[in-house]
């Protein structure tokens, strides 16, 4: 992305205190702004493109129109000693879904894992962020969401009722960089055919299909064909069975019922998230379980190469990378974002992206 | 598989009978052979031919030769309200197994979500077994479980560290046959390979490559090739989050600590597995969540379908569908096997298949 010589690398704090002046003027109240602002920026420096600000001014759309709330009373529908289920009063997903993991957290402490569902949440950015928050207390999450639009017909079907519903899991290591996994059930997330079409660029074959089966490589003729489910029939079965979990179960939308909030801005989403989160407390010394896991990455990544392989990562490895030459060099926004913050600085009245 | 002339239709009863005979005679204790015998014989009876009837030489070599305890003392070595790690004292995974889960089901019951996971356990079987278990108490089961043989190199990699490590959920419906998932995080399963070569037969291109990234056919080859993760990088990522889940973090083996059951029959396995059982009661009502499923699940078979599909299948149906018809017909026994048990009721001075 830094090749366009328009490219403007942003400092994380400079993106960050914009997003957040952005939605304060909008109307949310500063508590949950920041942590909104916060997280989104954090999407953008670990190389989320498709979830971070880019996001900003759909976000914004949506709100105006009435169809996130800027007040929700979060509160637990249903609650046992290792699980819970919270209401997000449609509120934007960043804070339900944190308070989500909050509780699972605290749960989890006193049962050895927990299981904590959202639903009248709403998009939420990246899975990664949520699945990566239990590790700073030692233990481990695994994260699985609706997500807000449907790409991906049934196997064999030609209608989209189910969305690219992510998987993500969070693992501690030691010295190494924690495991985290963050997975589209489809090849290629929608996140990152709108980034493509935002950068100009083709997609390559595998990502999405026509309605008749052939390979669709225009990222703005998307809306003419559908993901492909990584191994075919199994990344359909991956797909409902995340979408069961993270919706059905909780009381979320889920299949049909799932509104596309790419196009419409009003009708409330219900959105469903979940996380498992599982104290390494329980299971003997984290300290231990944490070099065993290093112990597994040094030995995967010290594997002998393919012809042609410089390295080999493991998952979250280059976001982990990435998080680190950003925080030191920038954020690179295209000309297209940066053209989009300006016009919504003068918009809104707030100062513009430092 | 029935076109061979020579395949024989088997009762599951009878097959039932025959594995729990064999399994007594090598000294099994008849509490733990009638386990094993009814969960080996309901993999054939579900079409799992992989991991059925087809194992009972390979596991009574390693009872032979010492590498399974015949009379294990399984017990909790860690514990919490929700969760617990059940050390199988090298037990057969059959048994071990049907005990994690037996005990995550009644902490779910207080807990609302409960994670059992296993070490000093064997080869258990086809996950779904196990993940279909919580079903009957309106229960969700999730499972993870880390293969007995390395046949998966790190993306990029040379060296088979990581095995094909399984992913099984068994979600419940109201009308509908539950949803039940069971998938190798790689294209295939390497018990798919074994019944490939058994059969005589050819494997599609994409199951498998060899050292210079060639497609592998023969499945007598196997041994030259690996194993193709789904999603290229996804799987390995699924697949390493899986052994960490399911092996590394019960103390159970993962990545190097790999013991191949397919060659070495002495040394202690340490097979990990692990389940998470979700009680639908803490959710609402499970009927409700159950219509939900419904829903859901008609809304997808009834999409309209590409050209040449006659049916969309649901995760688990094509199983449920199979075990209908071989319960009515009889299992179908390659002649391969049919002589293999035959030569073992012999040597063991059993009744022969009935």
């Amino acid at each position: 992305m830094a090749t366009d010589p328009r490219t403007r690398l942003v400092q994380v704090d400079a993106l960050q205190a914009f997003i957040d002046r952005a939605l304060q003027a909008a109307g949310m109240p500063a508590a949950d702004a920041g942590i909104t602002a916060t997280l989104m920026s954090q999407a953008d420096l670990q190389g989320s493109d498709g979830h971070g600000v880019i996001r900003l001014v759909p976000y914004l759309k949506r709100i105006r129109s009435g169809g996130m709330n800027l007040h929700p009373n979060l509160r637990l529908v249903h609650e046992r000693p290792g699980m819970g289920v919270l209401d997000g009063d449609n509120g934007i997903g960043h804070v339900v879904v944190s308070k989500a993991v909050d509780i699972a957290i605290e749960k989890a402490r006193a049962c050895g894992v927990a299981w904590v569902g959202t639903r009248a949440s709403n998009h939420a950015g990246p899975a990664s962020l949520y699945a990566r928050m239990p590790i700073e207390h030692d233990m481990i999450g695994l994260y699985f969401a609706v997500g807000n639009a449907n790409h991906l017909p049934p196997w064999g079907g030609l209608e989209m009722l189910l969305s690219t519903n992510p998987i993500a899991c969070g693992i501690p290591a030691l010295h190494e960089p924690p495991v985290v996994l963050d997975m589209a059930t489809t090849v290629a997330a929608y996140g990152k055919v709108k980034a493509k079409a935002k950068a100009g660029e083709t997609m390559p074959e595998g990502w999405m299909i026509d309605r008749e089966g052939r390979p669709l490589l225009d990222p703005k003729r998307a809306e003419e064909g559908f993901l492909l489910p990584i191994g075919g029939y199994k990344g359909f079965g991956l797909a409902l069975i995340v979408g069961l979990l993270a919706g059905t179960l909780q009381g979320a939308a889920m299949g049909r019922e799932v509104i596309d909030f790419n196009r419409d801005y009003v009708t409330k989403t219900n959105t469903g998230q979940a996380i498992l989160v599982i104290d390494l407390r329980a299971f003997g010394d984290p300290a231990a379980f944490k070099a065993r896991v290093d112990t597994v990455v040094r030995d995967l990544r010290n594997a002998p190469r393919m012809p042609g392989v410089e390295r080999i990562w493991m998952p979250g490895e280059q976001s982990f990378e990435r998080r680190r030459v950003r925080a030191a060099e920038g954020i690179p926004l295209l000309p297209a974002i940066v053209d989009e913050l300006a016009a919504l600085a003068g918009e809104l009245g707030i100062a513009p992206l430092a």
